[in-house]
């Protein structure tokens, strides 16, 4: 095998690993470019030492320590797992804030979608009829009529995408009084407002149950005239005694929706600029190769959407502790570095109090891949968020405030974040996966980016994007990230669907809740 | 209105209070038959003083102290949620174990159902395809698939009842090491193990994710020869290199379901006797007569079960918490009594860590119902119980190991309380309801038993049995517990669909994770 054939990717010049980047690993023998020869098969995805490591001495990545050597590790070798002595997460004390906010990269101009404006100046990109639930006890009831009005009362409405039911397991039988549950009740508060919804409010509910819908509607009736809401919120309750039976219960259904599903019709795209996508960019199943190809291409995609003045969330709290020192003085002001902050000790203390910490994070497939532990992959993790400033921070829940890059604080659970990231008004989604996950929504449309060729070729129905082609060198970051966001504005648009759209694969929402079950 | 139609109820002797069961209330000058004349209009399912209370002294309905008044409540006034002050909940210690441990009733012989039976001796009362799943990020895949073998394989089968999806939120994102991950874990080993499922063990994982299906078949394999796994046990990840696309995992799942289907095809139901019953009582949408007429009768069926040789499982910790007092002496032993204030203390403390406590258990719901407290509810939720010896305690997510009436310790929540059950081998589970609610599964059949005749009439085609009529004196606590007991034998055998069944209405599982997510 010619060195030329021998492909690695060293991201720093302090580095004294490099990532094998090869389909199929490289053998025993393979000379690499900057000299080093392999002392045994390493597998794609996983580290070469470059240089010697001698024992307790770190080992650095992105120009980072990612660990301290447990053995003298010769150049050439495989520098495994065991190999590495995870450092402590950086204390959160006397970080840098808001010391290194790049002056803002030239606007970008003249792109837009197609889009569904709403009356508050949100945008959908799609035009979905959302059911949302105040309590798990009506979520058989809520499936059930999903699929009658699907059947029965969508085909009369043409312009009316689809109709999803907002399940969860939720609302009763939950410390609803505990102070962590303002996480999943906030959470469901402004689920109901993703832009994608149209402004259409119709809560099913049970009528005994702990959360109540009115509570539910509490944040929605803070920012809107009473007058105005009463056109687009509707409330059912399962008890209510006018219902007789189950058949009353969907004949009552039915005909909240049709007048729901009425105005919903009547919306069409329009134009609208870029800058009205809310982007949540996430991981899920990464391997080695996410850090040098997907996430690097996904994070120069999110710096076009805020040149282009748009949105954009990352998130995955236990992805960014390790990396914290290096998102600090990102932030725009000292306020916005305090909150990031003040997220980082949330998690640090909810993990603690249910005896873990956020080692807890990798999973196997993570180490098959070549992510040696958390620092590791979350060095790789916030590459996702581009080279902008951080102008705002959100706690779980929450609701994005600001045009430009938020963190969104969210477990880095796929289903969790996606969740949490859809409550705060996210639009579209892209996912980046390195062993593969079948992840999708049908709340708003997910974007999958693979970060090698192997998946991306094995799950060719699955996958929208292949980054894989930057470790090969037949694209480049900016290639691919250009790619990205020119499939985010076509999805977002409804000219192109994403595979997991065609296939027609979803998942339920997974709420966080931090607080007991009763 | 006369006062033989004054309709109230008196459980004890030393009551201060009576619940008034007057459908529709009763009204200010109404006498009750001990001659309390009513003071002002008091609803269905509250409580109306029978003698003076005096400020701070004890009211005491079911012969137990519920709470102390806050004020002087006259004889015929509404003893208001806000009359009382809630005692604290009965210490752990010094509480007397084992020490009325009840003569066994005489063995009730002759009753039997149609049922499957398994190798291991279990007997199902349905004939099942369950799908286990390792991880959340499968959810999507294998919700399709299950639509698709429905569709195209069932058809083929017809002595399969069904198939299901062991969907949830678990597997990755989560802490799997932490102490509390024990819960989440056993239950789904178990899950898969329950008697309706036939023995026939599908799972269906990604291959990177934290919980790997190996590890979900780990207690299975410490039960069983090797050899004969074999023939039952099927994995199948959607990651295996040589699936080919969504394409390709969709062919490789219908081939592995077939093999199974065809196993389960061959079953047949044969008489088994009622000692095969695996009976799950829960309450969910209580009301102030769930004590008084569903409840009771349930005690009354589960007694006839236990008396069969059966199995009963009662739950709910938040709700058994405040009458700890009165079970303690009932149990079998002292280690089943240790056992028994162990579960009690863990979630003591699992709640306290929350910063909350059992108060958190009581909905709107229950109040408006007339359930002033969690004290309240307590002494009429432990009633489904029965009043048999409890022979064993089993934690959250283990499987029942005794016949007899076992205290299974869940959450209270329904949902929850009904998988851990199943993971339990629940097969057949009886649920009451004073509020209404839609409950049902899909992996064992429900009972819905209504503790009011208003919400059996509104609900008519959702209630399988109306207990309301104990309240009305139409029918006896026996009579009713007799009818539930043949229910179960009916039901179990097939012989007899449940209303929701007959609907077509299912909740998905819903796991109990102490644990923290990442
Ligand atoms: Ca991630
Ligand atoms: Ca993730
Ligand atoms: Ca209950
Ligand atoms: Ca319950
Ligand atoms: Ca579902």
């Amino acid at each position: 095998m010619s060195a030329s054939l021998c492909l690695s990717i060293q991201v720093h010049q302090n580095d004294n690993v490099a990532v094998i980047v090869h389909d199929g690993g490289l053998d025993v023998g393979c000379q690499l470019v900057d000299g080093t020869i392999l002392l045994e098969h390493i597998p794609q995805g996983h580290k070469v030492a470059i240089r010697q490591i001698p024992l307790d001495q770190p080992v650095i990545r992105y120009g980072e320590i990612i660990g301290y050597a447990t053995t003298t590790i010769a150049p050439g070798a495989w520098v495994k797992e065991a190999d590495l002595r995870m450092p402590e997460p950086p204390a959160l004390a006397d970080l840098p804030i808001a010391t290194r906010t790049s002056t803002p990269a030239a606007a970008l101009e003249g792109y837009s979608f197609e889009g569904y404006r709403n009356r508050d100046g949100s945008v959908g990109t799609r035009n979905v009829l959302a059911i949302t639930t105040s309590v798990q006890c009506v979520a058989g009831v809520t499936e059930y009529v999903v699929q009658q009005i699907r059947q029965k009362l969508l085909p009369h409405y043409p312009n009316v995408d689809d109709i999803v039911g907002l399940t969860h397991s939720y609302g009763c039988g939950v410390a609803i009084n505990a102070p962590a549950a303002i996480v999943p009740i906030r959470t469901l508060q402004n689920l109901m407002r993703n832009p994608n919804f149209g402004d259409e409010i119709m809560v099913l509910g049970l009528g005994c149950e702990k959360l109540q819908p009115d509570q539910l509607l509490k944040a929605r009736s803070q920012i809107r005239e009473p007058g105005s809401e009463a056109s687009t919120v509707s409330i059912l309750s399962l008890q209510d005694e006018q219902l007789l039976g189950f058949g009353g219960m969907i004949e009552g259904i039915l005909a909240l929706a049709e007048q729901h599903l009425q105005r919903l019709n009547q919306r069409r795209r329009e134009p609208c600029p870029a800058a009205e996508l809310v982007v949540g960019v996430q991981c899920g199943g990464s391997d080695a190769l996410s850090g040098l190809t997907a996430n690097p291409a996904v994070g120069f995609a999110a710096d076009l959407i805020v040149r282009a003045g748009g949105s954009v969330m990352f998130s995955e709290v236990t992805e960014v502790r390790d990396a914290i020192h290096l998102l600090t003085p990102r932030v725009a002001d000292q306020e916005t570095g305090q909150a990031l902050l003040r997220e980082m000790a949330w998690f640090d203390e909810y993990l603690h109090t249910g005896r873990t910490d956020r080692s807890a994070n990798t999973t196997p497939g993570n180490k098959r891949g070549g992510l040696a532990n958390i620092v590791e992959k979350a060095m790789g993790s916030i590459i996702k968020s581009g080279s902008s400033a951080i102008v705002d921070v959100i706690a779980p829940g929450e609701r994005i405030r600001k045009k430009g890059l938020t963190f969104a604080a969210t477990p880095a659970s796929d289903f969790i974040c996606g969740t949490l990231q859809l409550a705060a008004g996210m639009n579209i989604h892209v996912f980046t996966t390195g062993r593969g996950t079948p992840y999708n929504l049908p709340m708003a449309p997910v974007i999958k980016v693979a970060t090698n060729s192997r998946l991306a070729k094995q799950w060719y129905d699955l996958i929208d994007i292949d980054a894989g082609t930057i470790a090969t060198g037949e694209s480049s970051i900016e290639q691919v990230g250009w790619q990205i966001f020119h499939k985010m504005l076509d999805v977002a648009s409804g000219r192109e669907q994403t595979a997991a759209d065609r296939l027609g694969i979803f998942n339920d929402l997974v709420l966080f809740n931090p607080a007991p079950v009763t």
